[in-house]
């Protein structure tokens, strides 16, 4: 089992990062062959972008079907530094596998592939049909599955979508995500001088890309942590008073979530506490940032460029594209003629929020009991999932947000590590889940 | 003379970073050779840093003494893609020699290494005794220089020092320049999360570095351009009203001065022309930042650590050692108790300020006027000579700056050149500078 797990991580499917992308085809391609392997129907479909791989058990009109999702697709390694091992050779330390991907979404995933292999060898069939649907551009944003859902849209047809790419609130705790928070990604680009100056010669008579991209920074937030960009919040849901309550009962505590972070103290927007912060409040983060001598030592120059990477991660009922312009607007209005601010739009998505008392919401929630023993926590997710606003509004279909990761897990950072108790957990809960859909009301 | 200058730059004798300690010292050895062959005592002498240059002529004790300093050490030479020929392979277009070093400072000590040797060959003897004193350090601040000087100071007895390390108001302007600013280096670094965090599980719930490093940068000027900092302007010399008055005569416009830039337009203190603001005003500059994700394309995290790379450009009577502590005290102060704060202290100097009427001042005009014959224009210099303050303290010599670069030779940029031309004058200046020296009275 986890030697399948293992092939699967030693692909650098690094979809953000053009030079990988004939890793990212192999990768797809490795995965094909494997579903095809356990008795399914797989196919390695190209799209605009990376392939997406589809499999599917033969369709029986008489059951229901599940559509699980995935991505194969991982996230850049860098500070490469930081790894204790080399983040495409998969080994376990401590009970945990230890690879980029082996949480998000690798690992995951591949537990709902041996669970169907494992029911298919043991009962030659499956208590519903299944389509695995694992694309290789989530971690770039999904820019091409909407268009695939679109074109594919009948083979897809399912009763319900089931997900593993989000987070447990504890080990050994069952968690049931309901909210996802949207995300929105933009690039800003100040342009100076034509070429870097001497400080001296040309310092004060000049203004300088990284000062001004910082002044620009700055203006985000306010004092409180509040983001400062006028209309930011106007969409914002606030949190329901049933929600605070299941919060505040669940097995969490800042002490630990301090620990994971590492940092010297939390923080955040004022009047909110941290699950709120990170899972109902929308927030504004540079991600990257450049400009100017990089090497060591001092070198006196004004730098010609500066660039920030930021995301905006929002709540519901905030709306990226409008959110979009907001920001551009705001940032351009603040910039000063001296300098050039191009603004690049990238990845997008909406924020999600569902009922967990829905039918399949309450077998999701039988099954995850099944599988843990232990009462559900009831949570959103602080990450985002784009995509499962497309399967409602493409496909019509609810998602089900089904975790294995934990907090800890180190996913888009290094020494991401997957505890083999929660692969063996997945593998356990696809097929408690499957059998639950399956099973009549 | 222009295989000479050649064999000089092609020595990747850049002192801030320590990979190229072989070739710095490499390029100490050549100049040693070099300065022997015309006839001088010349050695290469060892400090805790890169070695210094010293040669010297036969000491006739009725004769006057000139020091020539200059300096082989060069700057880093990234963005490295900008450059349009290597900057290591120097070459000659437009009348133009261009290689990184071709004007910062191997093109105009090698004029006076040039001249000297001329006036060797015609007349076998100097008008004056000259002490050839050129280090390897004076991009990072000439850290061993004091503590060499004091060592030498023996041996370094002069009647005046002379450098050409600074710029012409215009091509085929005699410039005299009477100040330099002082200059302070310091590198800020924030430290966050222990690694980089996934930006949806934990963004709004940790400070991010990038984002409080903006806004420390930020908090470096108030609206008007002015640095923010309290206490930063105490002992700043007003500009004087004859110096305004030269400096309005000057062959200079706005314009030309803007398309040196390529800015979209120029920018600085309110209150101040161009001019003002480059010679006779302090500046804060971000000479670097960065932090995070730096590759293609989105990456979702909150960074661990930032940085940001500073210099202050000081004028009269500003001290940057007492600045160093209030501008640490006012970071401090500013940086929130989520994130760990280091300010590392690099290169200073202090500020010059001299009267250029005073004897030699007088003889350097004289040589001036012969070799370009067109009155002076007297300038105050935005660049830092951080050693003519130590001259001045350890060895109780004053300096006359007489600048060979033009605004446009890209000093510390890509496509450093150096017009053939200035080379040429430089010949020329070195003899009428050394005759007029060595002049009665």
């Amino acid at each position: 089992m986890i030697e399948d797990l293992f092939q699967f991580l030693r692909f650098p499917s690094i979809s953000a990062d053009s030079k990988y992308r004939p890793e990212v085809d192999a990768c797809a391609g490795w995965l094909t062959d494997r579903l095809h392997k356990i008795g399914l129907e797989a196919r390695k479909i190209p799209t605009a972008g990376q392939p997406v791989v589809l499999a599917k058990s033969r369709r029986d009109p008489a059951k229901r079907t599940v559509l699980i999702y995935g991505h194969y697709d991982v996230q850049p390694v860098d500070p490469l530094d930081l790894w204790k091992t080399p983040p495409f050779e998969p080994n376990v330390r401590d009970e945990k596998i230890f690879a980029r991907g082996a949480t998000d979404n690798k690992g995951q995933i591949m537990a709902h592939i041996l669970g169907v292999e494992e029911t298919l060898k043991e009962k030659r069939e499956l208590p519903v049909n299944v389509i695995f649907l694992i694309e290789g551009e989530e971690e770039i944003g999904s820019p091409s599955l909407e268009e695939f859902l679109k074109t594919y849209a009948n083979e897809l047809a399912a009763d319900i979508i089931a997900i593993s790419d989000t987070s447990m609130i504890a080990p050994g705790t069952p968690t049931f995500a309901y909210a996802t928070r949207g995300i929105l990604c933009l690039e800003i680009r100040l342009r100076g001088p034509a070429a870097d100056l001497h400080s001296g010669l040309f310092g004060g008579s000049v203004a300088n890309p990284a000062t001004v991209l910082s002044e620009l920074i700055a203006q985000l937030h306010d004092a409180d942590g509040r983001v400062a960009i006028p209309g930011f919040y106007d969409r914002v849901k606030p949190i329901e008073s049933w929600e605070r309550e299941l919060w505040a009962a669940l097995p969490y505590d800042d002490r630990r979530w301090l620990a994971t972070t590492g940092a010297p103290a939390l923080a955040g927007e004022a009047g909110f506490n941290t699950l709120e912060r990170v899972w109902a409040r929308p927030t504004a983060e540079v991600n990257g940032i450049g400009g100017g001598y990089q090497g060591e030592g001092p070198k006196t120059i004004i730098p010609s460029r500066a660039f920030a990477k930021l995301s905006f991660r929002l709540v519901p009922d905030q709306e990226p594209t409008e959110l979009r312009t907001i920001i551009t607007k705001y940032l351009t209005k603040l910039c000063p003629h001296s300098l050039e601010l191009e603004v690049l739009y990238q990845e997008q998505g909406k924020p999600y929020l569902v009922n967990p008392d829905s039918k399949f919401g309450e077998k999701a929630q039988r099954a995850l009991k099944r599988t843990f023993q232990k009462p559900i926590a009831f949570v959103r997710e602080g990450g985002s999932l784009p995509i499962i606003q497309s399967f409602k509004d493409v496909l019509g279909l609810d998602s089900l947000l089904l975790g294995l990761a934990l907090p800890d897990c180190n996913a888009h950072s290094p020494n991401e590590n997957f505890p083999i108790e929660n692969f063996a957990a997945g593998i356990r809960l696809n097929r408690n889940l499957l059998e639950e859909i399956g099973a009549a009301a």
